[in-house]
């Protein structure tokens, strides 16, 4: 049943996003003790002028 | 005041999203006893290689 | 796969919400087109205080 | 630690953005007792025909 | 229609919350353009065991 | 800058959620290539009458 939201900046290939579901269901299963079957991922990608931290637009970084 | 956040993947038309959005607030309202207009629904919708079950990115199933 | 997530303020028994989540899903089901078994409905519930409409805590209000 | 959610509707310009994370920042950091440093914030835009209140799509809005 | 999520670690008072909701939806309004009315918060806040950060339990920082 | 929401279901012991949040974070550091630094992880816990699957509370089963 765990469901996890995972907010990335884009740019990550699907080769990426593949071995990143993957180990990350993996480690999920281990340590909670639950079948792999029942984690589910949701990616969501943002554009850098969409995250900001410390106040400040990541788009507005150097 | 319900806030309904809804992830669905790409692919449904806005005639389905209409309709969703419609019977989904009435069963909201009908049940939690509130009035429709307090109801607000958020869609969002993933490529296939950005939901992931399993470890397994939806867009390498076949 | 839809994924709901339902934020509602606390009160409700559970009586409301297995109605809610039975009505919700079958909004769902008829109008995207999908299984019933392949939706999944988180709900949150709320405090009072940590819920604001116009820069007012709900709790505020009298 | 503080981090933030923003749901918006398409159409506004990065200036918008870079003044709303600016000020919300400091909103978030002078009322928390906390470091701006410390505060993230993302953003998401959604289509008018992926919100909805009342029931109704905000794209079918006259 | 921003719908604002705010995730806080447990602890502050609820004189913090009223200031912090006024001051962000001040500060969105103003930057966004649109009306105070317009701006929901939802707040969550979290127990220090179940935030992490560096792959690290808040709750166990010294 | 990897920011991660898990939902799971109340019960697991705090060396579970140690354990999930060290692994979940290699994972996430060694296949989208960012420090372990950067990574963000919120667990919510929900009750088992706050979830349901194909339209039944999690609580109704038997």
């Amino acid at each position: 049943m765990p469901i996890l939201q995972i907010e990335i900046l884009k740019g990550r290939t699907v080769e990426q996003k593949r071995e990143m579901v993957k180990k990350v269901t993996e480690a999920v299963s281990e340590t909670l003790n639950c079948p792999k079957d029942a984690v589910s991922i949701i990616i969501r990608e943002m554009e850098t002028e969409n995250f900001a931290k410390a106040g400040k637009l990541r788009s507005d970084n150097n």
